[in-house]
């Protein structure tokens, strides 16, 4: 007899993408288990790039400082064209991150198992571990129309399978959960299930990668480095200690079996595709490696599904709704910023703060992210994986046209482009007043001073992952004017008919809003204890936008966001530090619109 | 009967000096132990302030990042003085740091439990415990000149009494210990069985100190705040979470006892303590606390022990050796910095790297700095106890001549200025190679960046308190000439007379030797692999003295310190992060004098 119970969200699949979520529900309380068919965790190799979003939004977890200490920093990017004596050249040296907001201006490499074990640990100390290795056998989700929209009902159930029983144990277990989320990579068994197709399709692109300890005098071999030789081409990861990862690409011959047409991985061996790559480097010398990390073969494929999630009870996020190249280093980043855009949707509509609609956001969302991606990863597979530019190929790739598409989709590779487009949760109406603070943009990264006490504070440090929508209240100068204006908003606000207190559960208004505010002035002459006590619910909430003691860092943000000081503007951040709205308080009313547009009122 | 033990180092007491000190040790690996006669850990008040240059100093330990993580930070100083109406008035701001190459402008305060608590769980992961409640009874030093001269006996025998044996736990232990440090506070028992005497007086200024949370309207609550009023003086410190301590000054009535002419504790509480401070504070209003978490009475008393140590085999350290008023914040501080300079020298000697003579510089460079500190906080608690100037006080002391006592001795209340004299390990000759990197002073910060990857680093991360010396060659640009200059050098070098391979132990170089690379130029176009081997014994190792890729931080080293790129210029740094030597590769030979003064040859 198989064991039953009872989960308000189910997760398959502990990748990147099932971690993420996971950790995200346990911090938030929520009633979460999470499954995988691996034994044990991976141990090298797979994905290993973290953009620089990916690493502002781990730090809204508190997981970024770990991620930092245990990873590889890529700075730089170097270009190798073909030179003039059949050996390859440099071209140039750009840096790596071209988004000039990144808080963090590098990527990080880091071997995929050291990533999840950052989620993983803390995952385990808000009680949830991975259960391994458990897969699922069946899903059948209710027809019933009554147990669809009640959010007391468990209307999905899974039947898992236990793959090492551990003495009398039950081989199986009946899950009866109120959302499943699948996050089980590529080949999906949920996607499978619930009869999503891919569209899209495989290119003839064959790659090889292998992760190893180079011995070559290769200068830049400790820079990301895309190189076009005549003898191919090759993308250069460093990775963390000495490791270095090789893209190399292969021909048909090197790889596909001639009778069947298909990929032969037999055909090849790490030490084959460095004698590849050591074609490509020529003249620069690759030695034998001292050690072999981990090696794979990739075909390039580019396909995206054609739904993320059915009756609004099941979803599938990462890999198991999109594919892409390896060389733009999204995959990993792709999976987690899909389940750190769900996951306080789940939070919230499980609360009953929000209606289930709000779920609906998720997959508007991230599966027009995941086409642009597509997009994206088609030009620049197809520009990477071309041949070069020279004397005797004028249709070539030049290398111009390669650094122009680089720094064109700077965006994509750094994260920092991504633009939510307008939905429940996006209200652009107001854009004008703050120009260059972009609706459905993350909130850019900015240090202000602590009114009180001058200490420079990253705004982004404010914005935590802790499912509170933050609101922002610009309010400018201090004058005795503003503080009336001031007072008389506080009144607006603590109006019962207002968002502020309508939506805020058991009426503790801090559960589901966060009061920051952030005065124009000079350090040395404002008085933050002007603020009104509505603005101020402790001294740490009022900032300043001024320079620190040191003058190095701070201020100017009203001229650089565009935000006029003489007004009072308020911008809500929601809790995956995207802005939602942005409204000036002569129209703070709009926000009972936007807020009840999915919030449930208490 | 008792137990007899050996140990290399046994260390008196756990406050600041103690556990700074065991734990360099045992991250060392020397063989140490720890008593203190206090059954837990200190849990509220005490000492308080973190200094930048001790945060420096732990930073070197990997242990900056946790302090940094739970204490607060004072970035603003304030200064109030008698207003027109009676009341106090604003009279200015400064930086709370004025030193300007410190790394962390700011001061960082916390409960001395929580301090002492980082450096016990890094101890403890290096397998060494604070033993308590102990306390030494007896302590003899071996008159016998051999085995006071040789380093293979255990000269020093210490009787310790266990003050809660457990069980059939003997209560007495005898340990037979190479060295001892007395590190057991203002009333050490290890001085007083030394019989060393304290030279100095108290003084006349009595203070109390309560840690509160503050109800109040007073606008720098959260700012280190010196208040100056007709009524008496009060210093604030805001403290970590919302905690304010406040020390305020007490008149004789307040708390003498008339009959005896001593300090009567009994007529002080807390609430008086508060109501003082809310007399000095006037106009500004304080409430009744909340919570008071910790309150003393202080007598300003400077005095510095007439020794710091017997027979080159027993020292004192911290409060044991020096007190001061607590308002400039210096005894912890100093305390910690103490056994920071004494334990690598423990080390080389227990290692037969160096010969014992190494000890004595602890005396002469540590106790040098307790006499000016004693100096400057004599000027300090005059100033910051004196009568503010008014109309009618002419002589008071005024806000410009306070706030030039407060910018002059930036340097102490900071640590950055902390300056050792001449001695076998600081050789100030060849200072005009480097005229602006001071030789005696701690390395100052600076980022470059790494050649290999253009990540930026700031070199004090390369100068971990691993007890080695790291050797910092500035090399200038990398052209053909300079690289002939360099192979050269390296093969001085590697002669087995040159101090290199002398003072190898086992032949191997890197055991008290770590070198740097600090080449001059454009990081587009310097191909580091240039750099001889010799000079580049991992990839890491070579820097770069410009910007990173934001162009924000990093480059312009060679014009600030004053070296010149085109000579070759050897910077020495002692294992504690102190500036040792400055040498032109031309004389590179005299550094063969500079370490044979201290080091055996292996």
């Amino acid at each position: 007899m198989s064991l039953e119970n009872r989960v308000d969200v189910l997760i398959i699949g502990a990748g990147p993408a099932g971690i993420m979520c996971a950790n995200a529900l346990a911090m938030a309380g929520v009633d979460v288990r999470i499954i995988d068919k691996r034994p044990v965790k991976v141990a090298a190799g797979q994905a290993d790039g973290i953009s620089p979003r990916t690493i502002e939004v781990l730090q809204s977890y508190g997981l970024a400082e770990r991620l930092i200490r245990e990873g590889n920093q890529m700075h730089m990017c170097a270009f190798y064209n073909p030179g003039r004596d059949g050996g390859i050249e440099c071209t140039g040296h750009v840096p790596d991150i071209t988004a000039s907001t990144s808080r963090y201006p590098f990527q990080i490499t880091l071997h995929q198992g050291a990533i999840e074990a950052i989620f993983v640990d803390s995952m385990r100390a808000h009680g949830v571990e991975v259960e391994r290795p458990k897969q699922p056998v069946d899903l059948e989700i209710s027809e019933d129309p009554d147990e669809l929209s009640s959010l007391s009902s468990y209307p999905v159930k899974v039947t898992l399978e236990r793959l090492d029983p551990v003495g009398e144990e039950s081989k199986t277990e009946i899950v009866h959960a109120k959302f499943v989320l699948g996050a089980d990579g590529a080949h999906s068994w949920v996607r499978k299930a619930l009869g999503i197709s891919m569209e899209g399709e495989q290119t003839d692109y064959i790659w090889g990668v292998v992760d190893m300890v180079p011995e070559t005098n290769f200068p830049d071999i400790r820079n990301r480095t895309a190189i076009h030789s005549e003898n191919g081409s090759c993308m250069i990861i460093p990775r963390e200690g000495d490791l270095v990862r090789l893209y190399t690409q292969l021909s048909d011959t090197d790889i596909i079996d001639p009778l069947t047409g298909r990929v032969d991985k037999s055909k090849m061996s790490p030490q084959k595709l460095i004698s590849v790559s050591r074609r490509i480097l020529h003249p620069f010398e690759l030695g034998e490696s001292k050690e072999i990390e981990w090696w794979t073969i990739y075909i390039i494929g580019q396909r995206v599904a054609s739904s993320y999630s059915v009756k609004n009870r099941v979803f599938i996020a990462g890999d198991a709704c999109h594919t892409h190249s390896p060389k733009a280093g999204q995959g990993m980043n792709a999976a987690m910023n899909d389940t750190h855009n769900l996951a306080w949707k789940f939070a919230y509509v499980l609360r009953g703060w929000s209606s289930p609609s709000l779920l609906k956001t998720y997959e508007h969302e991230r599966r027009k992210y995941a086409q642009d991606l597509i997009d994206f990863d088609k030009k620049f597979a197809t520009l990477f994986s071309g041949k070069p530019r020279t004397a005797e190929n004028e249709d070539g790739v030049s290398h111009d046209e390669f650094l122009r598409a680089f720094q064109t989709f700077g965006g994509f590779t750094s994260g920092i482009g991504v633009h939510y487009s307008p939905s429940a949760i996006v209200d652009p109406k107001h854009q004008q007043c703050a120009e260059n603070l972009i609706i459905g943009q993350r909130m850019v990264p900015q240090i202000f001073v602590r009114a009180a006490d001058c200490r420079p504070i990253e705004i982004q440090d404010l914005l935590p992952a802790d499912i509170r929508f933050k609101l922002l209240f610009f309010v400018g100068h201090l004058t005795e004017t503003r503080v009336t204006e001031l007072n008389a908003l506080a009144e607006e606000l603590r109006n019962p008919s207002s968002f502020f207190v309508k939506y805020s559960p058991d009426g503790n208004v801090s559960t589901v809003f966060d009061v920051i505010t952030i005065a124009a002035g000079d350090k040395g002459d404002t008085n933050y204890l002007l603020v009104p006590a509505f603005f101020r619910p402790h001294w740490t909430r009022v900032l300043l936008d001024d320079t620190d003691m040191t003058g190095r860092q701070g201020g100017r943000a009203y001229a650089r966001f565009g935000i006029d000081p003489e007004q009072i503007t308020l911008v809500v951040v929601r809790p995956d530090g995207y802005v939602g709205a942005i409204i000036p308080s002569t129209a703070v009313a709009e926000l009972d619109n936007y807020f009840g547009s999915f919030l449930t009122p208490s």
